[in-house]
Parts: structure tokens; sequence; C-alpha cells
């Protein structure tokens, strides 16, 4: 696909889904020069429900792609890609790897030093203790809560809807029964859209914790990483979008994450 | 694998995950002298959610090991593989197959010839119209409702749960403004699980639909064409089970779908 460079970077953008335009959207104002290049591994979503060795096999395989189409930076907008496979992702390319883990708990901690954080997330992600671990390397405790439905009713288009408080209701006090966080992580790129039922929610249950969204943490550090734009330039920044399963409804879905019109996305075959 | 082969025939069944286990467990009072083996290509679900091109290739590499692993008769135990996919699996390979979505429609119009017939099941089911197709082809009128959150319920454990009886409300609901059914097809082979709360629901909702299940349809129909054991003999059955993804997660959540404990699962990979 012949496309017009911008001078400013390249930056491959991954997930397994739509979740990642929620970390896309969040860099658009901070690195407004660069030329985009998403993919959507969404023939084999969700990757939260799947084994470390399969979750792997898939990122390393999208992230050799997007580093082929020229990108010259990498953020794995995926919580369960970084949790599982940032290791396996960073020795299969040559370009910087961010992923959305460590900047999530980098930013807690900026909130709050000594947070206590509560961490909703995938099955995948959770199991993986990623979160636990980055918590603890910072002098952090955690606890780790799997919301496995949040990803489906999020994708029904239930954003602000009774099923949707009722499921979070109960996800947030059974994680509010082992712990009483100060901060909250949103360990998954779907969960911005809900952000303010998040919040709304822990108010009802007599919570004060506040929510760090780990979509907007991830983005703020790529940019500190890539070196945002030069104030002069007003080169808009440019699209390649790549699903790998219906483009309809990646269009369609995705505008919602995105929070704007999906510039052309192309069909991709990863050979899945 | 060595396994010691009854003297019954050797039945494939495919799904692309657990739900699949519904209709093996209405198989095995049917055709108790068979050897079974189960592919559940767990990497790749759901395939509710994916296009027709990618559900083909998928089901038809997976029809393809079953057959290549010595099966003489196939069941496809997945909705949305039938639906969209079986005349490509039925020409790959030599063996006779049996979907799901013919057997339940025939059920229908036994219980009720000139049935109005109401079918829930995946978006990809739905989108495909195979279960309008066969209806009309029978002179059925047939209206069709994706409920793309009940398998995530499902999966969840919440089989009698609030949440799933509202999501479950809601769908219907929104089915029974569009139409009066005599039946109810539940066209996922997920349902069976929650047969009763959809009787129960319907029933809240005044309405007096009779339900028919894909999975106990489809073990009637391949019992009738390949033969039921002859009643003398008592060789019990045999397994073996594949999963592409995690055994674990199979042998956990499977046996509440198998109805007893699952057999040891083995590791595949299709290569996806």
């Amino acid at each position: 696909m012949a496309v017009e460079q911008p001078k400013g970077p390249t930056i491959g953008v991954f997930d397994s889904g739509f979740g990642g335009l929620t970390v896309l959207r969040e860099l658009l104002p901070l690195i407004p020069n660069a030329h985009y290049i998403y993919l959507g591994d969404t023939a084999r979503l969700p990757y939260g429900s799947k084994s470390q060795t399969t979750i792997a096999r898939y990122a390393v395989e999208s992230a050799r792609f997007l580093a082929d189409r020229g990108a010259d930076h990498l953020v794995i907008a995926c919580n369960t890609a970084t949790a599982l496979a940032l290791a396996e992702i960073e020795v299969s390319v040559t370009i910087p790897v961010t992923g959305v883990v460590e900047p999530a708990v980098a930013a807690a901690q900026l909130q709050h030093p000594n947070a206590k954080v509560l961490v909703l997330a995938t099955a995948a992600t959770v199991q993986s203790h990623a979160y636990k671990v980055h918590c603890a390397a910072r002098g952090l405790d955690a606890t780790e809560k799997a919301c496995p439905l949040l990803v489906p009713v999020i994708e029904e288009g239930w954003i602000d809807h009774p099923v949707t408080r009722q499921v979070l209701s109960i996800y947030l006090r059974e994680a509010l029964d082992a712990c009483s966080p100060d901060i909250v992580i949103l360990g998954c790129t779907h969960y911005p859209l809900i952000a303010p039922l998040v919040s709304q929610t822990l108010k009802e249950l007599g919570s004060t914790a506040e929510v760090v969204d780990s979509a907007s943490a991830t983005a703020r550090t790529a940019a500190l990483q890539i070196g945002s734009a030069p104030s002069a330039s007003k080169s808009p920044a440019t699209f390649e979008c790549y699903a790998t399963d219906s483009i309809e409804k990646f269009a369609r879905l995705g505008s919602d994450f995105l929070g704007q019109p999906i510039p052309r996305v192309e069909l991709l075959d990863l050979g899945g």
C-alpha cells in the first residue's frame, strides 16, 4: 500500500482487537505528526482466555508484521500480550517496545506513592500476575481481579447499561471484600470506555479509590520515549489499519474506541 | 496415542470449544459402544464473532484432523461452523458429516408441523441465516436473534444467575417484540446449560413456546445415520480429547458440558 510518509515517527500499535484503539486515541494529541500502523488481531481474539504459549506466538507474529511494515517504535496496546509476552516480543524485533503494564503501575505510584492497588483485567492478565510483579518491584501491594465479562458487554455496546452496572458491581464487590484500594488500575484497553461507570460504582460501594487507565498512562510513556512532535509541525497524523478478521466489524466497533471514524481497514492474513 | 478400539464406530465430534460436549453427552447413551474423538478448537474460539472465510478455514482444518485420526463419521457440534462452513467441510473429507442446523429444524417441525420458530444463536450464525433458510425449505417461518453475551456468561459459570436471567430476559423481550414463536431453537451448543432458564424466562414473558435443543436433536439424527449399537454390546465408549489451547481450562469447564469428568485432554497445534 502506498502511503505518503510524514516527517514524524512511524508508530506500530498492536492489540488483539479494537481495545488498543483507546491507546491510539490518547497517542494522537501527544504525537500528532506520526504515521500510525494499527494491527488488530481480531481473527484470534480474545487473547484473554488463551494460554501463554499461544498468546506469545500470536503477539510475536503481529509485532514482526508491524516492524516489517516500517514501524520504528512499537506500542503493545494489549494488557494480555504485554503481561504474557512482552519479553518474547522485545527479542523478536529490533525496535523499541512499550507495553501497557509498567506505565500504568508508574502512573498509579505517581498519583499515590504507597498505593494499595486493585487491578481489573482479563483472566489471562490476572493469571500472569504481571501487575502484581510490577507493583511489588515498586513496593506497592496489588490485588488482581479477573473480570471476564467486561470485554463482552463492552463489545455488545452496553457501555452505560444495567447489565454492565450489575456485572461491574459484582466484580468490584468481590474485589473490595479482599482489599481496600487507593488506586484501581483498568488493566485492559477495553475498559476506558466504562471508566466513568467504574468510578461511580466504586463510590456506590463506599470506596474512595481513584481510577488509573492503562491506555492513557501508556500513551504518555510512549510519547516521552519517542519524543513528541516539534510544536511547529502541522503534519496531521496518517494511518494504516489492519485487522485479521471482519474489517466491517472493525470499522464499526473501532470508531467507538478511537473516538472518531476509523480510516480504511485492510484485511490481513497472519496464517492463523 | 495408542487407544484400544472398541468394535463400534469411530465418531469425530468437532466444536470451536466446549459447547460440542453437550452433543457428545447426548450421543453417549444413543451410541454407547463407539470410540469418540472430540476436538475443541479452543485457541481460535469464539467462532461466533468471526467471518465466514476464517470460520471455514478453521473448521476444514479440524474436520481433516478428525478424519485423519480415523473417524468414520463426523459430527459438527458447532452451530456457527455448521451454519457457515458445512458445505466446505463436506467436500474436504470423504466420510459422512452431520451438522447441527438441519436436525434442530427437523425436530422443531416434528414437534409443531407449522411452527413459527425463534432461533437464539451467536452473531455469526444469525448473520448466515442458515436457520432461516432451513426453516423456509420446510415451510416454517423463522426469526433469528443474536445473543452475543450468552456464551460468555455460561463460560463464567453463571448458569442460574441474576445477570444471566437479565441478559436472557433482554434478548427474549426484544425477540418477542418481533414474533410470537411456537418453538424456540437453542441454536448454540452452549445453550443447553441454560435451557431451563430459557423455558422459565419465556413463561415469565407470557410466551408458551417450547424449547428445542440443537444438541439433543443432532445426537438423535447422528445416531439414526450411524446406526446405534447392538443392545447386546457391553463395550463402554472410549475417548480421545483434543484442544488447541489450555487443556486445564478445557478439562475444568468441559466437565460441566459433558456432565461427567473429562477424560485426558491432549494439546493440539493446528498451526493457527
